[in-house]
């Protein structure tokens, strides 16, 4: 087995124009005097902002090039984040596969590879080696899971601990606010604690609708694929619960547009 | 008063992108071999796929290049169309003000003024001399609006259309169907009998969300302005009715995604 198999590949013309958005030596100098992570917010979606179809249904709505964009991403952060839905409705990989990282033509075994961070407050991912990121992870071609979890240590299955921690992962136990829900800034916290200096938020649009409307302060960049395409009416919508919302609308600044195969790149910073 | 006080501007680089989404010789004999006029669909809108914050409010999105652009394909359409929520909502002027063309510079009167159409099944737009719309007609600077309604000839009132005669307009009298609404087939084809060839279709939503749904297969091009904005749940959206979609999904082929000012403009034909 080739280790090179199914790397990808994202041209550095491509890398130099979204570079300004990501973690850098300014932005983790930042990280570290407020003791927070640099955050990167992502996801593609559909014209009429859809990133499924429906809910419960994983449907890849962005092409090849923009697939290969979102490993060069997070061959770029210390970690990478998703919701308990997307863990679930995904089955996802959450490694890099961009050729030079490790388990993928890179010399050490895996440096470049993210950290899984899956955001599981109740419990309800019911994970074994028959998911794909435990795969991977035997491979040697991505790091093992960090589950954040509301549980206390007593109410998590022995079964389930062992087998994570037996494989390199583990769980976070964090406290959660009265209605079952983690803050934003308690989970940055924790993980820049876990010595987490950049973090990429992938999704779901439950994660991502949260964070632009109750911690826009807290995302340093955003990095949206559109795709030209529109679902239609019955999907799963990103746009951010108004009620909950810090200011009136979200905002960005040093907007750059990158077209990208069929689909365009939005990268910005958000406006506070 | 000069006539080019408020005139627009848009750079013939950025006209020569676009193109070839908007009605040429070529797309003008196909029109004539169906007998429907060049149709392209335009609207502004947010990430979140909305065209105004709430209902019944216009609230402007995008930046002022893509005003210019708007009003440069204006001028290269014979009809400008929208619904009676727009007309009613917004007091849109519906002309062209772009530098060169008739009342903005231009030699002749009207030349490259497009005839605002109005879809007013119900006879619902109360309108007089006080909309925007007959100031610039009077003014020279526009064309006085056709609108297209389901009442009778006797039923809609004299007072309404001796004012709309007096001043070049008229009124299109269209069978709806059982349920009170035009077919897209009816209303083009009413166009093309009174000398249209080319129209673009403005919105607001509910007109972009019919015809993506029930008749893209009457669409020649489309031009979305995106602007990076989340205007948040509750908004007015974009995205179609899958109910009542002749196929899956709406795709675009031949995209081209053009940055202009903080906007992008996405460029497309609807795969059929």
């Amino acid at each position: 087995m080739s280790s090179t198999r199914d790397a990808l590949s994202f041209p550095d013309f491509e890398r130099a124009q979204m570079d300004e958005y990501l973690p850098s030596k300014t932005s983790i100098a930042a990280a570290h005097s407020r003791s927070l992570p640099h955050t990167t917010l992502t996801y593609a979606t559909s014209m009429d902002s859809q990133v499924t179809l429906s809910p419960g249904v994983g449907s890849p709505i962005s092409g090849p090039a923009s697939k290969a964009m979102t490993h060069y991403l997070r061959s770029k952060h210390d970690a990478i984040l998703i919701g308990v839905n997307t863990a679930i409705t995904d089955n996802p990989s959450l490694n890099c596969r961009l050729k030079g990282v490790g388990g993928y033509g890179g010399e050490n075994s895996l440096d470049g590879q993210p950290r899984p961070i899956i955001i599981d407050p109740r419990g309800r991912w019911d994970f074994g080696e028959e998911n794909k990121i435990f795969g991977l992870v035997r491979d040697g071609r991505g790091k093992a899971p960090w589950i954040i979890t509301a549980d206390r240590e007593n109410e998590v299955s022995w079964q389930k601990r062992d087998f994570l921690n037996a494989v390199g992962g583990k769980f976070i136990f964090l406290s959660p606010s009265q209605a079952g829900k983690f803050s934003w800034d308690h989970i940055l916290r924790a993980l820049w604690e876990e010595g987490i200096e950049s973090v990429m938020i992938e999704g779901g649009a439950g994660i991502i609708n949260g964070m632009l409307a109750e911690s826009r302060r807290l995302v340093d960049g955003i990095i949206v694929t559109i795709a030209p395409v529109w679902l239609g009416k019955g999907g799963v919508l990103v746009t951010p619960d108004r009620e909950n919302q810090e200011k009136e609308a979200v905002r960005l600044r040093e907007v750059k547009w990158i077209p990208l195969g069929q689909d365009v790149v939005c990268c910005g910073k958000v406006i506070q």
